[in-house]
């Protein structure tokens, strides 16, 4: 299913039905209100109810919503939102989708603008990095993909995934105060589970990235995991003991990296690395990972201005690591 | 059009007039050869014909090629190529087409195996670096893309524009002893004129790269520029005053091109940048490059390991260029 963009009697019918959350408003109201005839309102009632709210109707009394959809719609994840571009465009929506970052590449190579979100109910073939499954039932996970646009070097593009890391551990911060933290380069962790996962993808030519999609994958509402992940996997409603409203986490996470893109376009590459560090418990910490086929162990000392991580090892040298999985010894 | 990959009656056919290129042969010979009907034979000479060979048929003495097609079709090129995979599994063959590379980067999204090429007559959107215009006339140009999937990390992506670089470079001197060299990044000169460019497009994600797509454009036979070209662009039929064989081209390029792409991913990356040097005439000239919005100039003195400029100013700083373009002063 993809929302058209002209929903717009949808869901100003939508925005009255919440506004009268409760109460019940009447179809010759509604009929008034939108424009519409009674059997005009009838149908969209009807088509709202095949999107999952529960709206009751009766007699001389009209309609009332008692129960908002457990979908994670368009419309609901653009009402109330905060953004100029992010997800306030196009919303391209899926049931079931093999990879939210695959289908928003094939519309980033079609030139859809910066700014289009597509999200799905559940990935059949959900990515990681370096091609790993990202687990994606379709039972309360978050999978979203956007597409930017910034007029950058590719050599700028790592700096992305920090800004992704910091809007996405900001975003479950905004809904519980939890112990959320970011390992290099994009796993955001509850403890020493993780919890959220970023996936950066770009396009580019030698000079100039033509765009980036970046994936987001966030276990919410997801209750269980299979045996291999359970040591390594949570979900923010087996952390935070209840479930939580995905709408408001995805707005939340456009929001802040709205924000933090501003701010990456702007040059300020030192408020953003200030703010990961903050956010991140890698360095300082005794890691090992694997450079060009070799295990290195020692310190994480710092973050540099393209994103990649310091290590220094105990004969005092520095590495740079562009890429790889840190574990902590 | 995009011929399919089981021609072999076609491309027997087309073997066998070839060898008798000038003599006659019957078509109960060519019957009996291809194990088809006569009538299938002459459906067959028909195709080729479509196809722009020239072939003379006369009863009694059955069918004779005098002269080859003038178009640059898959058989031409595979026909003695010695590559194992460039240009030796699929080739997407267009009259027409926007750009090479929009269609190669939609077939490697896709899935498509490396080594598949796009080859295009005439490109009506034909691009070179940061979105410029090549220009792509249906007469004479060269105008392909190949397919690799290079376990690499993205880091290591600008190397492929050097490789591409002395390939086609070793290809054009293949054809004639001529003052053929690179400038850095990615274009082939004969004296100060544009003959070929090079555009390295990559897909990826921060840790490997999924697909390279090397864009190729040569000015072979055209034989006229527009008139702000004039000065800057040149092509093979005008330096060597007559025009070259296409086919015969490109199968240098593909062969040289495997050849160092075998080298570097062997990691033999100091025989490349020999090579790459030995073509150029960058290095030990005084140029002028734009940095990060900046007019910088100074002597390119070298070419590091990861394919960028070693440029050193007056106060003897030196400064690393990864993309850009020189001008010499």
């Amino acid at each position: 299913m993809i929302l058209p963009s002209d929903m717009s009697t949808l869901q100003t019918l939508l925005q009255i039905l919440r506004t009268h959350a409760g109460d019940w408003i009447s179809g010759e109201d509604l009929s008034h209100e939108l424009g519409v005839t009674r059997s005009a309102v009838w149908k969209h009632v009807s088509r709202l109810r095949r999107d999952g709210y529960a709206i009751t109707s009766a007699p001389r009394k009209g309609y009332r919503l008692t129960q908002t959809t457990p979908l994670l719609l368009p419309e609901e994840i653009q009402s109330g939102l905060r953004t100029r571009h992010f997800g306030n465009r196009k919303i391209v929506y899926l049931e079931t989708t093999d990879s939210t970052n695959t289908r928003a590449r094939e519309l980033a190579n079609r030139g859809i603008p910066e700014g289009t979100l597509v999200v799905a109910e559940e990935q059949t073939a959900g990515r990681g990095r370096k091609g790993r499954v990202w687990h994606s039932p379709e039972k309360g996970g978050i999978y979203l993909s956007l597409i930017l646009r910034p007029k950058i070097s590719p050599l700028e593009a790592p700096k992305i995934t920090l800004l992704a890391g910091i809007a996405a551990a900001e975003s479950i911060l905004s809904l519980a105060d939890i112990d959320v933290h970011i390992k290099w380069p994009n796993d955001i962790l509850i403890g020493k589970r993780k919890v959220a996962g970023v996936l950066t993808e770009i396009a580019s030519d030698l000079d100039e990235v033509s765009h980036v999609v970046t994936g987001l994958g966030i276990n919410a509402n997801v209750r269980e995991f299979p045996a291999e992940l359970q040591d390594v996997a949570t979900s923010l409603a087996l952390e935070i003991g209840r479930p939580v409203d995905r709408a408001a986490l995805v707005r939340a996470f456009l929001e802040r990296y709205e924000h933090y893109y501003t701010i990456f376009l702007q040059g300020r590459t030192n408020t953003i690395l200030e703010r990961w560090k903050a956010l991140s418990r890698t360095l300082g910490s005794r890691i090992a990972v694997e450079i060009s086929g070799k295990r290195i162990t020692g310190m994480a000392r710092d973050i540099e201005r393209d994103g990649s991580l310091i290590l220094e090892t105990p004969d005092g040298k520095t590495h740079r690591v562009f890429s790889g999985d840190l574990e902590t010894v």
